[in-house]
């Protein structure tokens, strides 16, 4: 199976590919747009994308992407995210002066930086990015902070693992494919909806749910492309494709300017 | 007035911060929680921070040290994005070949670079960073981009002004103080809330508004640090400190965990 990731190999997100089965080929793209088309044009069969961090937050682009696409979510699964320090062969802790990775990273591993007083925290775009940057570069006096993967595939050292400060870290990423298929034991929903411009709206479009007694795992608002301080919700809820789901959803259609079903996935 | 913003002098927030008192000083503070800090010890009058853009969304962090800080929102307004190529002097259009900046400004200017296939665009961690350092190097196959600011702050050049596509870019920021206080003509409030881990308790929740006809501008959840997948609610409402408001937040006392008022300001 081809499975498109947005960013370098080595990425989380190509962990969390891994994780669907360990001899998917990975495809890399630049930019999530290009992994959404991958989809679309058939060159991938399937897509891994992060959706939401627990420290971090919401991958805002992400969401945007799952609504103008023609895509469907299939799974969802959490995976824990742990930053190694990793550097190219035969460079030593010691030796190291310069750390470089993503801001994100970087302010995650605080205790690192207080340990060791002589290492220099360096911003960098991309976490696996920062150890393709140190080994091409052929750096002996500076690391990358990234997922284990990058270590696999830019052939680095891992210097300390577990470096994060907060091990309650974990990011959400969703499977989606081209196909609207529901996995068996598929028991969580994910949509979209705007809500018409009118008093107490989004109460109405939350009451089709609390009226039926389904819970809602998770209530997110984004502005709307072009119409700046206007929000589409994206809402999470603990039921499959069911008659109480069902008749929610017609419920929802009756008060909500859209409704888009994301995907129907087993919770994770 | 002394007044702490996050990175580097010429960001968008040192614009944003000028807006409200051109002889403002500006306190530049590597990381958002030193900005909060700042506040705390007193070494700067006011802070003003980012808290959500029209097209990249929420800055979630900034939720989360709202939260966590005795501070409180005295104003809101909003700044159009304006992206500028930005070069040091005697550099010219015709010999930039990379173009420096955040990904995020890279992927809002990608007419610029289909318009000049010869130009490269390389990811830096930060807008008027990407100025100051390619001005700090005397690169003169180089520019960054960034607000005006940024030319004023690093002496550079504005080689080509207003280069986002998508001109609907805002990013709405918050003047914060440690004083709690409420500027006149104060007619929204913005709250945090956690609900009690039952069925349909954000429902009832947003209930407390609905029955008093007061309408929602925003609502945002948001990972509870340290419990992974248990959140948080922001919601703004279009109401000052009246009768209404004041029996709402005491309604929904009762039936969420926690409430903390983070600010009552003007609308902008």
């Amino acid at each position: 199976m081809k499975i498109a990731i947005q960013g370098e190999l080595g990425s989380f997100s190509h962990q969390a590919a891994l994780r669907l089965g360990s001899n998917a080929r990975i495809v890399p793209c630049p930019r999530s747009a290009e992994v959404f088309d991958s989809i679309k044009r058939g060159t991938a069969d399937a897509a891994v994308i992060p959706i939401e961090n627990s420290l971090a937050g919401s991958v805002a682009e992400h969401f945007d992407l799952l609504l103008a696409h023609d895509v469907f979510i299939q799974r969802e699964f959490h995976l824990r995210i742990v930053h190694n320090l990793i550097a190219g062969p035969g460079v030593k802790l010691k030796d190291v002066r310069q750390v470089l990775s993503h801001p994100v990273a970087l302010e995650q591993c605080r205790e690192l930086f207080r340990k060791h007083p002589s290492m220099q925290a360096v911003p960098f775009y991309d976490t696996a990015g920062s150890v393709k940057h140190v080994i091409a570069n052929r750096r002996q006096d500076a690391a990358g902070i990234a997922g284990r993967q990058a270590a696999t595939v830019y052939r680095g050292r891992i210097l300390l693992a577990g470096i994060e400060d907060d091990k309650q870290n974990f990011t959400r990423f969703f499977l989606i494919r081209k196909q609207r298929r529901f996995l068996s034991g598929a028991n969580k929903t994910s949509i979209a909806f705007k809500v018409k411009n009118i008093a107490g709206a989004l109460f109405k479009s939350l009451s089709v749910f609390a009226l039926r007694d389904i819970s809602l795992s998770k209530i997110e608002s984004r502005p709307v492309k072009g119409r700046p301080w206007e929000y589409v919700f994206y809402v999470d809820f603990l039921r499959g494709d069911d008659e109480a789901a069902r008749n929610a959803l017609r419920h929802l259609g009756e008060v909500a300017e859209f409704v888009k079903i994301l995907g129907i996935y087993p919770a994770a």
